[in-house]
This record gives structure tokens, C-alpha cells and sequence, in this order.
């Protein structure tokens, strides 16, 4: 099975494709753009989901449910969300259908056309606002602290299971405050939730920063950003905080009576991480048998195969299976038994590394008179055989070794990755071969989308940490307040 | 607050409406006929989620999700479907906007007219199996056991919050099997799974049947549904369970090789239940003094208000409140102090009597003096002062008390109004004061239809369970195999 995967040196991107789909995470449909996301594949959402949703609560954070669909008009009034945001929407137009002459065929009742057309939301800003406006009236009701489980469609042409779709999955939050300071401050918090939810969770080391002007969302005053570097060299935006400041606000009149009694325009956040975060994971980690899940998010995190000839060996194997397994579950760990019958155990191996689990436990006749059990950890491809007894505890750590092991061999990658460069002679030849790039620009448009154009590369982010020494643009030479990120991206 | 309630007696329907929007649960939005999930309300909706994923899952379902958009030439595919099924739905015929000339507006780009509409998923029978063609190949590869949480649209022309909008959110399961026995099987697990749901979790007795015909979902073999009792004496169907044949099998062309190598078509099951639970709820227990939530599901269990004057009074007061608290939610209990100083108790309590939190802690100087504590419960607006030493022990047993005399309430309120009725004038003067009206019908869709245009009350189901003696229609005379259960309904 595992032979059939394309390699990352041979192609990078039919190895991401293939995993995706014989791992069984995604699928395309019959909707042009839309992905089945499959039952592995949504498990894995959900265990991301689980641990986002709890750090957003205890960061003080509700849930709650905007409407899928967004009046047309409402998306033209905010003026820089519908210069800047992308137009390619799903338009509904009528709200009914009708059979047709011949009874056998169903078409769009052309009496049924809406009044204004409405818009499958991209992005929730503008019907949020128009909401808080009814629920803000005083600097009492302040801070609103919503966040949003939701599917959302972006038009996109071209199309990639999980990281880039037309309908996707993600959540949005949207908060509204008395105060910009406060406002500021809840920004810069949920990037921090992305960041640790990434270096913990998902074990991908992220760079934090602040998005240049032209690569802002539109509406934001302020585009906070993690960015994860792949095993191809190219950049992935992992999640996204926007400042918006009072622009949403504005647009639509939502004011609050602050301690004095003044008016005042509330201040604006919105925070999201989307479906993309399983093509980063996989990309980040994974290699030419299979995928690597961290044990923290992986869909099932040891599988337990006994390997016998015929029914009575099966039987007494059974036996130790489960036994180990109730030990495990104990223990809080996610275990599956695989006694298959009409599959090799060499089949169940390698379907087992090319899913990503963990841990694979083996038992055979010989492990079965010697109370012994074949340890094998899907990120190092090592087996050990190990005592039965005690086993459950051995492999509680072993998961959180697994799970290190990931993180710090990715953080090792991204530092064997990232290039200190200072002129653009350097940078065009170094970019080529992909990676971080840390390098002065003048913070001008003009010079960054001269670097895009000719090199394709794009600065991913003002880093908010590390190095702020100040320097020269190594395209215009003028004065650099601090060297910022350059990469090739998805 | 509670006194703007209209009453239950006064008018029922505002009644409901008050309460959706005094407490916060949800609001209509900018969108005709979508509502706004409010934080409190969504809450409670995650809490049922929650009972019922995990009821899923325990049962063998998987999630996973399929697209948004269905291709019109889908809902045709199946005869039945899309002739029973309601035709009005979103559709979605445009992919793009366009700045308006002026640039001050966006319209549609009539270039970007797609080739083949597409339907927002009013439900995803056909998306779904059009899909399972392509996993189901053999007897190996079934039972395909999968859930999806989602959110649908109809374009219902009149909407009320909770129990009919345009767009809401639901589970849908859908499955597919090898046999029929093993299909109707599932569908048959299923409802017991919701009635189960129904009356541990949300404290409502439900009777359990089958749809006649008439009722029946388009494109299903067997419909069985759950039906509850509102306190305005009229009935809700309150979930779904499906057997469909081998009809969606049919129209996608999905087969699998039978264990002698013989191909067959698959057997499919789908269910649901949705946010219409909600309104079933509050429906089902709540009173004029605002909403009785059932311990289980309630967003918070309990309240903890101290009542102070100044200063010292309030940090002793909070002191005490923190170690209830504590105490509280080691137990498992989900507790807030509410120690807002711009509110008076008495508001305070109104207000949580209104979100029907099922125990109100109130806590006074003398009870500071005499270390005890005023317990409240919300189903019965009775108090106590109690020690404050081993109150986690006696709250965690209310809170089940409060669950258990919730459904006893609903209970006996069913009974009351169920009426055994054998003739057909009875029936006429009986519907019109509400109840389940047991009763015998010839099993024609004639009688059935006669019946509903005469008295506006439908057959909501035929009970799967209890008296199963035959007897004559009340209104043709013609035998009837048992009694089925009358009403008017949401």
C-alpha cells in the first residue's frame, strides 16, 4: 500500500496528494471545489476542535451561531473589506425550485427570484456587526466575546484538498471592546492561543508576526499571523488575529455609552483558524510511508495487532489484545484492536504508518510465552520488544516522546531552513532552493512587490519576537527597522 | 424583567417568544428567516451535542462532512424525493461579484453564471450516497456508519425561532448496510437512541412510532419518529429515523459484492434531530416566570449571588462564594458568582429564574454568621437555608432531584392528556383542548386526510410500543389493527 505513495523528492506536492487520499482524510466531490472530509480525516478536526474550543473558553470566549448567508449589500459597507476581499462568492438567487413540464426533472422557478441577492458567507465581519449593533449599548456590555464554529465558501479556481477549497471548515472570532488598547491586547492573545496550539498540539514551531499592509485582510488595521514552514521549503499561514480597530464599527453604526456617558465607536477583533491546519500538519511532519499525526491530535494513537496461525492461536492472543487494550484505554490512550483475518500483518503494518499512528503494538506466539509485546513508534520507524507488564505506563510516555521527538524535529528543520541574507543577489539564488528568509526591506510596497514579482517570494511577516536589529534593505538600501520574513507560500 | 412575560394561559405563542429572546437564547436576524444562536443558547445546544455525539459514537457512528452544495440534477435522481420533498431552497446560481460601475456597491457578475446550479443542502441523502458509491465496493467495506453535523436550509416561508427556520443546525446520520434486517436494525437503534436522549438528557417522555404514508419522508421506506407533548396540549415531532430501502442505493448505482461474489444493491438508513430540540425544550418545562432547563443540559447548573451591603460585607460574602464555588465545581458542577454591585438581588434572582438555572445560591450576613446558605431550585420556586458545610453533596443530589421531577412533571402532563377516544365526535370536541389523542383509523390515506381537513389533527405516528389491541375506525368503521396517536402539531 505505502509503495504507492509518490516521494517527497519526486514530487512533493502528488505526495501530499496521495496521502490525503489513501489515508482516507479527504476526497474530492462532485461539487467543484468542495472536499468529503472523511471519517479519519474529521476526527482529527475534531481533537484539533476540542483543544482550540477549551483554550478559547478559558481565555473567556462563547460559542455561538451567525447566519450562513450575508446580504449583498451589507458586504459593501465596510469600504476596504470590498475593495480588498475577494469577490469570488456563492450567490443565491432564487429560493425555489419547481418541477419541469415533463414532471421528470427539477429547475429553478424563475418566480422565486430574492429581492437581494444573498451571499454564502467568506468571512462573517459584516453580519456580526450588524448583530452586535443590537446587543452593545453600554461600556456594561462589553467585552462580547464570541467565537464561531462554521463552514464558509471562497470561490477558489484552483483548488487542494484542505488547503485550498471552495467550502472549508474553521472557526471565527469576533470580539468587540470599550478600549483599542484592550482591543490590541485580545488580538495579540489569540495569536498566542495559535501559537502554543500549534508548538503543543500540532507540534509545527510558527513564527509570530504582523502582516504587511498589502498582504492585510481587508477591513484590519492590524494582521497578526503564525507562519509554519513545510518540508518543500514553502511558507503556510497557519492562522490569522486581525486588529480591525473601528472600521467594522463604523460601518456599521455600533456605538456604546461609555463610564461618562459618551458615545464612542467600539473597538474590533476577529481570530481564525480554518481546515488548512490539517494540510500544514501533514505537510510539516509526514514522510514517504505515510503520515506522522503528533500522538496529542492523532485520530487513534496505538494499534494493537495480533499476529497467529490459526483459530487457536488467535483466540489466546486475542486475549493478551485486549487485556493490554483495557490497559491502555485505562490510561486515557486511544487503542484499536486490528484481528482482521483476510490481511497479512505486513498489509497491517504498513496501513498502519501510512495513517500516522503512533504506536504500534505486535503480539506474537513468541511474545505470548515470553509476556513480551513489539513496540514500534511510527516517527522513528524503531521496534523494540518490551514486558508486557507495565506496558500502559511505558507507552504514556512513549506518546509524549513521540509527540517532542515531532516538534523538535521540525523546529529542527524550520532553524536548518532559515537564512540570515543580506543582499538580493544572495536572496534570489537562496530563495530557489526555499526556506525562511530573514532579510532587511525598507517597508515600502513598492520594493516588496518588486522582490514578489521577480522571485515570488513574499514577506510573510514582521516577526513581533527575536532579532529587532535595525539595518539596510538589501533591494533599495534604505534604513530597515528590523529584518522580516521572506518565503515562497501556499 | 420576568413580570414583561405574557403568560403561558394568555398566549402561548408569545409566551415562547418572549422567553427565546428575554433570556438570550436567540434573535432573528438580518436575513429573513435565519436566526442568530445567542452564547446562552448555543451553550445548551453544545451540551446536547455533546450527550448525543458521545450516544453516537457508543453506538459505532463516525463523523465526518460533506458539502454544503448539492448539484441540482441530484434531487431529481431519486423519484420520490424529489417529488415529496419541499422544493423551496437557496440556490446558488452566481460565483462571483463585480464592483458596480460607480464603485460604491458590488452586483453580481452576470459572467459568472455557473453551468449547473447548485442547491444549499436542504438535507444530504443524495450528496451523501453519490459519495458512498465510490467507498462501497464489497460486503467488507459495510456497515458504513456515519454522522454529520451540519447546517441545512429550507426556505420556510413562515419561521419561528428554534422550531421552523430558514436555515438550522442538526445531526444527520447516514448509514448503509449490507441487509435489510441489519438496515431497519439501525433505524429502529437510532430511535432508541433518541428517545433515550429525549428523556434522560432533556427530561421529555416521547412516544415512539411510525410515520403513516402520508407523513412519511420522501425517498424512505419507514419513517420512525419520536413525539413529544407541549404544554399547549399540541404535539412536536421532536426527531426522525429512516429506513430507506434500497431507494437512494438505486438512483446513485450503489452496489457491493456480497460474501458469494453476487452484487447487490445497499440498504440505507438516515436520522436526525436539530436545533428544533430547543424550542422543544422550552416547549415541554418551562413556566411564566421564564425557562426550567433540566439540569443536564442547562448552560450553568448553578448561581451564586451574595447579598451585601458595602464594601467589608461584599469581600466577606465573595470569600465564602469562592469556597462554594470551588467546592461546586470539584463536584463537577458548573457555577458562577454573580457579584455584579450595579443589580439588586431581587433582580438578580428574577434574571436567573429567567435563564432557568435549576439552583440559586443566595448568601447573607446572617448566613455569613451562621455559616449557611439559601438554596433555591428553579422547577419548584421553593427555598431552604441550609449548612454550608457538605452543600457540594447536597447540591449534586438536587440537581438530579431537579432532573427527575422535571420529567415527572412531563410525565404526568402527558398522561393527562392522553385520551383513549372511540368515537368521532368525541375526537372533534376533544382536539380542539389539546393532547395525544389515542384513537382507531382504518389505516387509509382517505380517512387520514378526512380527519386533518375536518380537524386540523394529524396520525403522528403509529406507536411501536403499548396497546396493540385492534379495533374499528372511529370514523369509517372499517378494522383497524391498533390505536395510532392523533394531534395537532408544531
Amino acid at each position: 500500500m505505502a509503495k504507492e505513495i509518490t516521494s517527497r523528492a519526486e514530487n512533493f506536492s502528488l505526495w501530499y496528494n496521495n496521502l490525503v487520499l489513501k489515508a482516507g482524510l479527504a476526497e474530492n466531490s462532485a461539487v467543484r471545489g468542495c472536499m468529503v472530509i472523511k471519517p479519519y480525516g474529521y476526527t482529527l478536526w475534531e481533537n484539533m476542535q476540542a483543544a482550540l474550543d477549551k483554550m478559547f473558553k478559558d481565555t473567556g470566549h462563547s460559542n455561538a451561531y451567525f447566519p450562513l448567508f450575508i446580504p449583498k449589500s451589507f458586504l459593501a459597507k465596510e469600504a476596504e473589506h470590498v475593495d480588498g476581499f475577494a469577490k469570488e462568492c456563492a450567490v443565491v438567487t432564487h429560493y425555489r425550485l419547481r418541477n419541469t413540464a415533463d414532471g421528470r426533472d427539477v429547475e429553478v422557478d424563475p418566480d422565486a427570484r430574492l429581492e437581494e441577492e444573498l451571499i454564502v458567507r467568506p468571512t462573517s465581519e459584516t453580519i456580526i456587526w450588524n448583530t452586535y449593533k443590537n446587543w452593545i449599548q453600554s461600556y456594561r456590555d462589553l467585552p462580547v466575546l464570541c467565537n464561531q464554529w462554521a463552514n464558509v465558501v471562497r470561490w477558489e479556481m484552483r483548488t487542494r484538498l484542505f488547503l485550498r477549497t471552495a467550502e472549508f471548515l474553521w472557526q471565527e472570532g469576533h470580539t468587540a471592546h470599550a478600549t483599542r488598547e484592550e482591543a490590541v491586547e485580545e488580538a495579540v492573545r489569540m495569536l498566542g492561543v495559535y501559537e502554543e496550539f500549534a508548538r503543543n498540539w500540532l507540534a509545527i514551531p510558527v513564527i509570530t508576526g504582523v502582516k504587511t499592509i498589502s498582504e492585510r485582510f481587508a477591513g484590519a488595521v492590524d494582521t497578526y499571523c503564525i507562519e509554519a514552514l513545510m518540508q518543500d521549503g514553502k511558507a503556510l499561514q497557519a492562522g490569522t488575529s486581525h486588529f480591525l480597530g473601528q472600521n467594522f464599527a463604523k460601518a456599521f453604526d455600533v456605538k456604546f455609552a461609555n463610564k461618562e456617558g459618551v458615545s464612542e465607536h467600539v473597538w474590533a477583533t476577529s481570530w481564525g483558524v480554518s481546515t488548512r491546519l490539517i494540510g500544514a500538519l501533514i505537510m510539516a511532519h509526514s514522510d514517504d510511508s505515510g503520515l506522522v499525526l503528533p500522538p496529542k491530535v492523532a485520530p487513534l494513537q496505538v494499534a494493537v495487532i495480533p499476529i497467529f496461525k490459526g483459530e487457536e492461536e488467535l483466540n489466546r492472543a486475542r486475549i493478551a489484545c485486549i487485556d493490554i487494550k483495557n490497559r491502555l484505554q485505562k490510561a486515557g490512550i486511544t487503542v484499536k484492536i486490528d484481528d482482521r483475518d483476510n490481511l497479512r500483518s505486513g498489509f497491517k503494518f504498513a496501513e498502519y504508518e501510512l495513517l500516522g499512528v503512533p504506536v504500534r503494538l505486535a503480539l506474537g506466539t513468541r511474545d505470548l510465552e515470553n509476556g513480551t509485546v513489539e513496540v514500534a513508534r511510527r516517527d522513528t520507524l524503531t521496534k523494540e520488544t518490551l514486558p508486557r507488564e507495565g506496558i500502559e505506563t511505558y507507552v504514556k510516555t512513549l506518546l509524549d516522546d513521540i509527540q517532542n521527538n515531532i516538534y523538535a524535529k521540525a523546529l529542527k528543520f524550520r532553524d536548518a531552513n532559515t537564512f540570515l541574507v543580506d543582499s538580493y543577489d544572495e536572496f534570489k539564488s537562496r530563495i530557489e532552493s526555499g526556506g525562511f528568509i530573514m532579510a532587511h526591506w525598507d517597508g515600502t510596497p513598492e520594493t516588496e512587490a518588486l522582490i514578489k514579482a521577480e522571485t515570488k517570494a513574499t514577506i510573510r511577516c514582521i516577526p513581533i519576537e527575536g532579532d529587532m536589529t535595525p539595518g539596510k534593505c538589501m533591494v533599495s538600501g534604505k534604513p530597515s527597522a528590523q529584518r522580516v520574513v521572506f518565503a515562497r507560500n501556499y
